[in-house]
């Protein structure tokens, strides 16, 4: 039995959900509600140790990190839909995307999320709740970056974070103008883990993301919205809370 | 015909080494030297856009990244040694180790390697050499990287990296204490990837990785110095301009 923990379709928690729901993996979905810190919770700390979602269950075994439960789908429960290209190249092709997900693009979208955010809601807190909240938090990067989010990010990290912000859309948009998916010809986990981030920029971000300045990324957003087992991601499971 | 691109066997370019070693595949290597900037000149970036090593050419086709050609290497070369677990959970796990690597501990150990060492290479060079070797730099996070080099890295980051290498020595030898090989019982690209960056540190960081401090990540060290294919690395490949 497949059970998956997450925030909901967006960001990290949207990769595996995209995966479970493109190859129609039976699973049940624990919702965890990220305003009410039940991410560090001594319940699911129990369950990643590191205090961060996503993390799926299969048969009492825990495997977390987004994109290696992602590839975990495939390894451990082949299905009809392959989510990975068929020759190793452009397997390599689609890590290389998936690991710049990983290491670039949804840092810098995450940081200026949360100022937008997370930072609402943390300088809602008293000092005294605050402290509470961050002493639950397991990794230590985290809790300087959630004190970041009480005091304000420094404006030369946002600066920094936008142009990166920048650099990653161009490099999709140039990418999808010669490509209909990011490796291999396929649809494959690379696409997927570039649209968990991706999605929702055309609104938060639509000075950058936009039918003038990157058609081709557009196209691409549209494109993955419209696959069924897309839709009825967005459609089965709440967004915000 | 596999052809691989390397500063020789440490660090990142050490990882797909040891892996094409373990499974004995033939293989040209070409030795770039990072002293005379070779992974800048226009001839590999040709290679690579992003002038870094390693890369491997297979057949005129290329693959980047130090982690993704192991995987490659698995995928499109399977021998009888294999280097990644059989249970798609081990595997995870091991992916969550290399992902490790990747993120978080070949960076700190990198600065304070860029500190004792490029540091002193580039301080020798006039500000138009140096502006010179700077302008060939594809990506700039890297020219950053090069020019603190130069200036000196600042003393908060070198601090915090420090930390976060003692957090590094510890997790490993914590996880060592309990278990012969990092995933699923068996040497694997978890061992190869995080042995690419330790390797040495028992001389370099004497103070936090010793017989003392941290017995099994000693123990883990040597064992895998003792392989035959690892000591055929050191011993054919050079190791230091």
């Amino acid at each position: 039995m497949l059970r998956y923990y997450s925030f909901g379709p967006g960001a990290n928690s949207l990769k595996p959900m995209l995966a479970l729901y493109e190859k129609e993996l039976e699973f049940e979905h624990k919702l965890l509600n990220p305003a009410k810190f039940e991410h560090h919770s001594d319940w699911y700390k129990a369950i990643n140790p590191r205090g961060q979602v996503p993390a799926l269950e299969d048969n009492g075994r825990i495997i977390t990190e987004s994109t290696v439960i992602c590839e975990y789908l495939e390894d451990a429960h082949p299905t009809a839909v392959k989510l990975r290209p068929a020759d190793p190249y452009d397997v390599a092709q689609m890590r290389i995307w998936t690991k710049w997900v990983d290491e670039y693009f949804c840092w810098c979208v995450s940081t200026i999320g949360w100022e937008r955010h997370v930072s609402k809601m943390v300088k809602s807190l008293s000092d005294a709740e605050f402290e509470d909240v961050v002493k639950k938090i397991p990794v230590p990067e985290q809790q300087v970056k959630w004190r970041r989010a009480r005091d304000g990010f420094p404006k030369d990290l946002l600066d920094e974070e936008m142009r990166k912000i920048a650099v990653s859309v161009r490099k999709l948009d140039d990418h999808l103008a010669d490509n209909e998916w990011l490796a291999g010809g396929v649809y494959s986990l690379a696409d997927i883990c570039n649209f968990s981030i991706a999605n929702g920029m055309q609104f938060g971000f639509a000075e950058l993301v936009n039918t003038q300045d990157t058609p081709h990324l557009m196209r691409w957003i549209e494109q993955i919205n419209e696959r069924p087992n897309v839709k009825r991601v967005f459609a089965n499971v709440p967004r915000e809370f």
